[in-house]
């Protein structure tokens, strides 16, 4: 029997049709490759206009990479940057960061739900600086976070705050920021917050694989696409990764299919009969449940993942319908 | 004016309408993440069909990442990649190979038209091995050259025993091979030759950003994933990556319409009224011109480069047409 | 008042004479450079008695450097090394195994005293290998640990076995193994127990700065010397880093003295009014101390650290002396 | 027949008698590790007085380790450092800078006797900043060169405003800057010429293995002990790496000696039968040689190396005697 995927990740669905669309538009004609293209300008307008900040932008083909080369940029090889310990750049990138910025390590911190605590980032922040440990150059939030929880903008505003007092680097990991504005938060205060970097999400927002990569810290800029290209990101035919950026923002969809995706997890979590372990704030339910539960649900043919926290996790994106919200629901009350 | 970019390079194009529908055709339901889905099993399939062997494939954005991912997996970083002076991997690449490779070395050898010489990688196959230096542990092959230059199998075959008979790994940047193909080049030889990994291009053959790496020798296939997700190339969402594959290898277009580009070339060749520098043996024209005049051509809306070598290049795609090249043969003509 | 450092750390100690004696006599007329001289053949040859192995050997002046170099030898960049979550390499080398390793990762597990457990190695080394984390090519043990705790051979043979098992490369960090080899540990066992890689300590045990890499593995001594020089670890006049070897092995004062230094570790014990946190195997005492009394001996006079797992801790050397050890422990009555 | 290595380098001699009673007198007591120790403080003073300038200073091991660790702090991964085609950094570092830097590029522009020309270095310092290359980030000169020349003030004073013109960072090997000083090279003009890191060598000069790095740019000593520490470069006994350096300054030997060099290589020019091919500027002498000769030497029990320009290398040092040249010489004469 094969697998259904709907609630397996966020990056199972395909690209939905305003993406697809604009991709297709923009394959018109002959175009100037890496980047210098008028889709990838037109691309780069509409999230300055998100962010509302006259910030650099560029697109890559995938978040890890856009996580790892941008905390190279804020960080040197014998530096460290403070992430949440179940942060994706922490856990789920194969030591990318490591390999981008050549040794650089990582300052794992606690909190609920992938939320930093304050305290903690205080005490790293403020830590000795030793030629015997890496000391933090930078701090990444991740918004929302890898438990699907929102960071509203007092709390990153406590983060940045702290990070800024001693002098580190803000950057976002914003795989899930359309989860994030959906739920609330507004993309225009990243830069009066300070962020230096932010990676906005396309992919898991349902385009095909494309990140922007947004440099509110202009200076980062300068022979910023030699660093990509030297990286392996600069893609030749540039206009492919900015294009389906224009269908989501144009239209609204990045907003509007994200809160889409966020009321398939509320109700979801609704219906579910296993204890949820975090609070359902975007598009993802992570329940108590054992192994022998899991298998069977494997076997009645949905697969989910157990996550870091030993949750199992269920994720909901623009794909996602009612209908396999009350399949998948009716098909965990058999099991529970 | 807006300058046409037409004879720019070859990945200038558009993705071809093959590629367009098969990404189309792709973007059906949810599918797992990382390579592990239908389309990118089927894609896999059409090259191993390609290149007559049961090699592993993996597919990437970008052909200056394929390269040097590559390359990093066949030399330790304190080895070095003979290679050609003027090959993408030494002149266009940002230094990529070094940055995967940890500061992989690599020696640059001569040869006409991009075509490696025989004597000098012998010469460099059979150097004394010393601490001091960066031996080879690997040598990489373009095929068509940065000129245009088509290798022939017993042109590899030679270069290949040399390497082999020193132990040397053998690699292909096959950005272009679908050129090399129209031209005569059989893929189903790149195994029997020896090749332990080859990077075969879709993108400058008309796709959406995909270069597949194709791992003949399978043992090189161990954490391959792993190895791609730390450099950051593993994109969640393959299927997008796979699917221009399907369209351009089904349908016999990657090779039929790369010969529609070498034969473009060959006409805009004969009608040239500048000095032809390279043998027009694929999809490139590299004619003598000075500077006063590119500047003219320019100034009369066409936008092409001048080369490595000082030439300045005309490339011809997928997507050229009679016209264009009847035009841009009368600009010339007009300039001479 | 000037701080008196003699508990510092095993390296605060002057070079013992049995090594600056071998320095000076090595420094007599001209000397092939880069390892290739006749005091490094002898003192090659002087280790390879020591661990009875036909190993290829060099010397290096850093430890950390030695554990990186090797660790990477021993792991690919994607892949991890498996070591105490309080090693050297994990927490006093500033990601050095990151940098050598080019993001290599570091799977860091606990058990009492800096000695690993068996269960969470075999978990470890056990975990399915996936595509998103680095899966372990290498396990890394401590003899003495950080804690001057003893792994005994049968230890170290359970964990041995556990690795190899799931084709995992042994390295051994040996910074301190003259006092683990005093305190009854055999070196000629390390070969017959599978390591790939041990680096010998001299630094600590009394020498002018040298480290000694072990390769048992002799086949990763193809080109090793062209991987030291990559990573600045190839010394041109490397008669220097192996003569003190000569002194400490000829001589037997590389166990000798460090069995001295164990002896004062056991003198300080005995008379040590605080808590004893860690068995006294070898050169070290780790006591309970608050940080007010901390203060009061700093301002006594004695400089000692306060460890990462919060003990502070008194290191003995080849050069501590009983009258020092009476000294220091009346001044700790004092503060009792 | 043993060979005599006389003059198969500067790094073959053993260390002078100031360097090593300074290493003796070093080693009383305890001392604070790192570098952090009164023997580096009074070294660092030391230096600080021979250029004349209140530059942060280190001590490292390798030369080699200390150019790359130097030019990695200067230039960014995806960025350049011009230097000589002959230069060590380019020639006989095995990569390291790649290492170091991370894939970090050379600029390797010609010139004779290893002096680089001002016309290519103004070229490359305004060559278009695109992101195909690696763009030079800094200048690196050497001094003496790798062929024994010697840059006078004028000529660097060219060169450096030429690369501050453009915004470069101006870095020197100086592993033989005792020699240049001896010829009339003034280290006080470095501070005033622009050097913002000096890597200043006392290893050649006739100490055991130790270099000077010097940060005139202060700027970049933060976190510089940790750069050095994830680099394998910090050296826990620091003080003997700095020992050497009390020796050699203090007494006038570091200038005096490679004066006697400077002596012997001029008195082995004029005693020189063969056709001597770079100016006899410093301590070696290079000479056109054809194989069968050099075997001949070789047979007669000498020692030297072919460059890489061809020519056979003589090398003074310290320890070179009026007698061995003449017997060299001798050796010479019969053989030409």
């Amino acid at each position: 029997m094969a697998h259904r995927y709907d609630f397996a990740s966020d990056n199972v669905a395909p690209a939905m049709p305003e993406a697809l669309q604009a991709l297709i538009a923009a394959n018109e004609g002959f175009a100037a490759g890496y980047g210098a293209d008028h889709v990838s300008r037109r691309a780069a307008d509409l999230i300055r206009a998100l962010v509302d900040s006259d910030a650099e932008v560029r697109f890559v083909p995938s978040g890890t990479a856009a996580n790892a080369l941008t905390l190279a940029t804020l960080a040197s090889p014998h530096e460290a940057v403070i992430c949440h310990e179940h942060s994706h750049v922490a856990t789920d990138e194969t030591g990318a960061p490591g390999f981008f910025g050549s040794g650089l390590g990582l300052i794992r911190l606690g909190g609920g739900s992938g939320r930093l605590d304050l305290a903690p980032v205080v005490a790293a922040a403020n830590a000795p600086d030793t030629a015997h440990h890496q000391s933090p150059a930078a701090l990444s939030l991740t918004n929302t976070t890898e438990y699907g929880a929102l960071y509203r903008e007092t709390d990153v505003g406590a983060l940045a705050a702290a990070a800024k007092a001693q002098g580190l680097r803000l950057h976002l990991d914003g795989a899930r920021l359309a989860n994030a504005t959906a739920a609330g938060f507004d993309p225009k205060r990243l830069a009066p917050l300070g962020f230096d970097i932010a990676v906005i999400g396309a992919t898991k927002a349902g385009a095909t694989p494309s990140e922007a990569i947004v440099l509110f810290d202009r200076q980062l800029a300068r022979r910023f696409d030699a660093r990509m290209k030297h990286a392996g990101q600069l893609v030749s035919k540039g206009r492919f990764l900015a294009a389906p950026w224009i269908g989501l923002l144009e239209t609204g969809a990045w907003t509007a299919r994200a809160a889409h995706a966020n009321a398939m997890a509320t109700k979801l979590a609704a219906a579910m009969p296993f204890r949820v372990l975090h609070p359902v704030e975007s598009n993802g339910v992570f329940v108590e449940m054992d192994e022998p539960t899991l298998k069977r649900l494997h076997a009645a043919g949905w697969f989910v993942y157990r996550f870091i926290d030993g949750s199992v996790r269920f994720m909901c994106s623009w794909a996602t319908t009612d209908a396999a919200v009350e399949e998948v629901a009716a098909a965990l009350k058999a099991l529970a």
